[in-house]
């Protein structure tokens, strides 16, 4: 999957990931009264408007971008209906030729990581496989340590998919235990060659450097980016925390290689919620996120 | 909500949970044709099953034990008919007079962690309010540090719910991270040490002693319970590991306070898989959950 995430990247000359993590604040008023009238004033009527709200930005940037990032957090706040939406906004993306970064940050023990690994292979059922989820990647949280990570890996030996495991987060609260000291070194430089050596399993390199074991690691904090980058030559990023958050361009070059592959970049807020930061009517959605989509791939691309 | 956990623990005589996590494998096999009949061989026929069985594990089990902690990453496994079956097996508990821990181990930054809150207060929508999730208390990982948990802290300062923050997982995973040294102590230790701070807010210490944050600390590591115990002298403790994970009655002594409260002990396969480890038939799946609860009960009220 990683080769893949690379190829798409270089067609579209954008390390960029549009996170689709809509709230009913961003939803334009009437789309989201015709939803609620559609839908009874329903929870379905949220779920549906975020769908729709979805679809625009999805027209609205699938040929410049290679991937988008739904946030299942926004989803599941809706309950069935909400998560509903998630897999309908996947099917859609994947439609529109976008790969999906599923962002479920899940983590558990070894046999209950293996359910949770249900996102990224199909279930077994009455002689069947059901593909339930279908993101090409999903993002993992390391604090159960190996055994929580290992039924993923499996998976990826067989199949054209990738996990993104967290080591350094964008927000602040992350320096409250990612940022521990342990011996001479910060916790997540430690989850980081974990990380990194998790990724050095057998099946698990593609063909461009890169394993299919990806990392998470915030723009926001710079100084963080080429440190990673040095100690995890292997890893693709998954880069949060660009624009609403409150990193540039210029946070995220430490991030890729000499190259200028080795990372993608995610913003949300700044580019779905663009129609409504920037003061425009609702008739913007669409057009004012595939601008901020585009200032986006030129700012990174002048860095790189 | 950790009042009230401790008074369904005293009137019970239980410190016992019933984790609901059925696989196919434990669920009888004319149960799981019927519904597979039913349901046409669905991934809807698998969820359908697990909720039958779980019907009859609370039924068996609804008046000797306080608690049922359904971990939503098997349900989850079958998709939105998986997530179906575990918000009616949360309803059916309910209506069966047992709290209900949603084993999620969700963690996200603050604007995410937000919308994970929902797990345990209603969405605001069209003016009304929409209890989706309904849990009693939900798990949360705390590796985003404290903004990824301060949307919920401030949902238990209104209302009678609780968390769980994982602090030393059961699992032999649990030691990659876990266990790193930080200064003289492991990394368990420091978390717990903000578990306990962050339990001490404003209007979170409840009338029994304990905080409605708690922590999840594995039976698996006997040594441990007796110090997190010290260290967290008003964090209530959910202990899984018990039984199928390979702890006993002996090991979890020290998780509980000098008047044989502070904790919860947890049982998933041991207790919903007795029917099939004992060799009896599918007749006996309410029956054999039953006397396996009864029998951890006896041997934990032995060692308290």
């Amino acid at each position: 999957m990683m080769d893949r995430l690379i190829e798409n990247i270089e067609r579209c000359g954008a390390p960029v990931v549009v996170g689709l993590d809509p709230t009913l604040e961003i939803i334009p008023e009437k789309m989201l009264a015709d939803s609620a009238k559609s839908f009874n004033e329903s929870p379905e009527a949220a779920a549906f408007a975020m769908l729709k709200y979805n679809r625009e930005i999805i027209n609205a940037v699938a040929d410049i971008v290679p991937a988008v990032k739904p946030n299942i957090a926004f989803y599941e706040r809706y309950g069935l209906d909400g998560i509903r939406a998630y897999t309908m906004t996947i099917e859609y993306a994947k439609g529109r030729g976008l790969m999906v970064i599923g962002d479920i940050k899940r983590g558990d023990i070894g046999s209950t990581a293996a359910a949770y690994a249900g996102h990224i292979e199909p279930a077994p059922l009455f002689g069947r496989k059901f593909e339930l989820w279908n993101e090409d990647a999903v993002t993992l949280n390391p604090y159960l340590g190996e055994d929580s990570v290992a039924p993923f890996l499996d998976v990826l030996k067989d199949r054209d998919k990738g996990v993104f495991i967290l080591v350094k987060t964008s927000n602040k609260g992350s320096a409250d235990i990612q940022d521990l000291m342990v011996g001479e070194r910060p916790l997540y430089e430690h989850v980081a060659g974990l990380v990194s050596a998790w990724g050095e399993g057998e099946g698990l390199m593609g063909e461009k450097g890169y394993s299919k074991v990806g990392a998470v690691a915030g723009a926001t904090h710079p100084e963080v980016g080429a440190r990673l980058r040095e100690l995890m030559p292997h890893t693709f990023f998954l880069v949060p925390g660009y624009g609403a958050q409150g990193a540039g361009a210029k946070d995220i070059k430490g991030f890729f290689d000499s190259k200028g592959s080795g990372a993608i970049v995610n913003s949300s807020r700044g580019i779905i919620g663009a129609w409504k930061s920037e003061g425009k009517g609702a008739g913007h959605v669409g057009k004012a996120a595939r601008a901020a989509a585009l200032r986006m791939i030129e700012e990174i691309g002048a860095e790189l």
